[in-house]
């Protein structure tokens, strides 16, 4: 058995939380499967659910002007400046249950079971389910946390769903209002920290035999667009040696790209996901490739440094076979490091609890992405089984669900401000 | 200046047959493009244009029970066994005008200048114009010269093209009767060699710099569909190690599949043209792929040793990157060799005109994969610009035109049916 696994006895804040998560879950714009996304009626229904949770945990609560669900827990003064604790409650379509709402209902349990005990704490402690992470309805992510950074871009409320629907509509179909956005923006001042529970979404932690870890940066992410361009041909007439295979080229970037990212030990990964080669018969030489590139790394310069890498190795092998290159860079966001006074505090509360600790980037994008314009962020993953996600499979043990717990509570009930930590 | 290359005082017989792969292509279904198709209406008006041309070259013509133009010049007696000579005049959609109408033509500009002279020879000579080799209507290709060779499958009578009209009703339309196809089938006995003249459609004698070759064979083809299944994953969160990322399994199969044929003097070509990598998102390790493998060479020994090394390649990678393989394959063509006393003709009429003689594989099929049933089939390739074909580019040069009309005329004039070549 594995140091401080979870005896069914220590189950309490784990069994609620996966109560919870089995609720929100049956909320869905779907009968089939799970997809909840930003600002439908299901969307608002998770809301007013999630309401009754914070309000049952002894929070103020109300929904803000993006739509997030924020509930306060004052601390052993009033008006006492946050540690804000969140995820988000939105989902991807055919989406797990675990992903966003994990993190968000073991925050609201850590609160209810510091209400049911009457803890105040010398700081405030408020609770965040984020409308918006996932990006799905809008195609436009973490308008949730945007909103309370004070990032969200105003213009977005112009952009339509594929009913053709505008988010501003949508707004007021869900009950805000589309010119005051600006209303759920927080300042730096009353936040002393942005901490986040997530599930890992990868297998890292399940192959290292640990229920929890501890989160060093949200990995910073380029993606790339690459189109080789050769010359179409007659499978069956054109000699090797007179082609200009598009995709053999292309499968050779594959490789490239696979290859530089293998033989690096820093956690640099890079996936091709997407490929079209154009005639696309089977008979026809491929004239035309193309494919995307998402490079992501702990740091922004050791990402740089890959992509900068990969770009010249594709360029030498479009100039080797004689193929014309266009490669864009069609997204890019920064890494969000963790702040080493927070990830120390994460740490204490893992050790604390009887487990290893043991340190891991995020590969994914979470809300502290943005949060990170307002505050310092933590972040503690939680493993889940064969590290998958956005998928009906995603599962988390509830020994699991309860380690995430205890190490959030504790993390809470030992948290000490920037300031005070430095001390 | 090339050898035997024509000036405008030689291009007479090149001249006319320009003159009518031009009219012939303003016979289209579509304003915009080339494309005539099996039984269409333009397929017919293609049909008698033919006829007419036929006619005044001096032959007995007719169309056959599947809608092939035949037209019949005597020899120095009645009833002799004939040399055919012919080619296709369907095209495939948005087609280039020389792929088939070039020989057809040919062949009856030729037989009208033999005609124009009073020559008869120990031999008929019959022109083929075949109604279907491209097989784009009802996915079913050589339907003209396997119903010459008597293989014609009734049962593709029952097929439907796109727009649900069943080939029977085509049939109908076009005013043949469906029942009564096997009257096209001509035997053994009434030939004595099909002859093909047709563009390369593909780079070799443009890179040789020489307008005519010698076919060696009709290279067999294999084709394959296979499909790595891995795991999908997060593009972020899964490390490189622990991936099953079926698209860089297939990427190294499709690096493998061509290193197998570049390093190959043969002329074995291997194309990969289709591939599909699911889910296909950008941030997605893709958990599956599929892709096409299309296997030629100028044997069949030869193409089937390189299938079993390609096959056992892709296993050993899909073994190595834990990856399940599923294999099939979806068509098998066999080779059809030219018979060598034709070879030998054709290269000696090649050699007459003052070329110099260049074997080369056809990679593409032709309607002498279904002559081979019933006669020895011998062709000429005219060199075509850039190796396109299938393509509104596709182009030959009047020189080039006229001089495969004078190598095929002096073949004609030179040709000594096998036992009398034997002696």
């Amino acid at each position: 058995m594995e140091a401080g696994s979870a005896g069914p006895e220590n189950a309490s804040l784990g069994g609620e939380v996966v109560g919870r998560i089995n609720q929100l879950a049956a909320i869905s714009e779907t009968s089939q499967d799970l997809t909840r996304t930003f600002l439908t009626r299901e969307h608002r229904a998770a809301a007013e659910l999630i309401l009754t949770w914070m309000r049952s945990a002894g929070m103020a609560a109300h929904l803000d002007a993006i739509g997030n669900v924020c509930g306060r827990h004052e601390g052993d003064r009033p008006n006492l400046p946050c540690l804000m604790l969140g995820s988000h409650y939105d989902t991807v379509r055919d989406a797990g249950k675990w992903d966003g709402p994990l993190g968000l209902i073991t925050a609201i349990s850590c609160v209810g079971d510091l209400a049911r005990r009457g803890r105040r704490l010398p700081f405030a402690i408020e609770v965040t389910g984020f409308a918006d992470e996932e990006g799905i309805r809008f195609a436009s992510t973490l308008l949730g946390s945007r909103a309370v950074a004070g990032t969200f871009e105003e213009s977005v409320v112009g952009t339509k769903d594929r009913a053709g629907i505008p988010m501003r509509e949508a707004l007021v179909e869900f009950g805000l209002d589309p010119d005051h956005i600006g209303a759920a923006a927080r300042t730096r001042r009353e936040l002393h920290a942005y901490i986040e529970l997530h599930i890992e979404q990868g297998p890292v932690l399940e192959a290292q035999n640990l229920p929890v870890g501890v989160v060093t940066a949200i990995a910073g992410a380029t993606r790339l667009v690459a189109r080789l361009t050769g010359m179409a041909g007659h499978a069956g007439t054109v000699p090797m040696r007179l082609r200009q295979d598009a995709l053999a080229g292309g499968a050779e970037c594959i490789g490239a790209i696979e290859e530089s990212c293998r033989t690096d030990d820093s956690g640099l990964v890079g996936t091709v996901g997407y490929i079209h080669a154009l005639p696309g018969a089977a008979n026809v030489i491929p004239g035309q490739v193309s494919f995307t590139i998402d490079v992501r790394a702990p740091t922004d310069a050791h990402r740089k440094r890959a992509v900068a890498d990969i770009v010249r190795q594709i360029e030498n092998i479009a100039k080797r076979r004689e193929l014309s290159l266009q490669l864009d860079v069609t997204h890019e966001n920064r890494t969000v490091p963790c702040a080493p006074w927070l990830k120390q505090q994460v740490a204490a509360a893992i050790s604390g609890e009887g487990f290893p600790v043991f340190e891991l980037p995020s590969g994914a994008g979470h809300d502290g992405m943005a949060m990170i314009d307002i505050a310092d962020v933590g972040m503690v993953f939680v493993r889940c089984r064969g590290g998958i996600s956005h998928h009906p499979d995603e599962h988390v043990e509830l020994a699991d669900v309860d380690a995430g717990a205890r190490v959030l509570l504790r993390l809470i009930e030992n948290f000490r401000p920037r300031d005070e930590a430095r001390r």
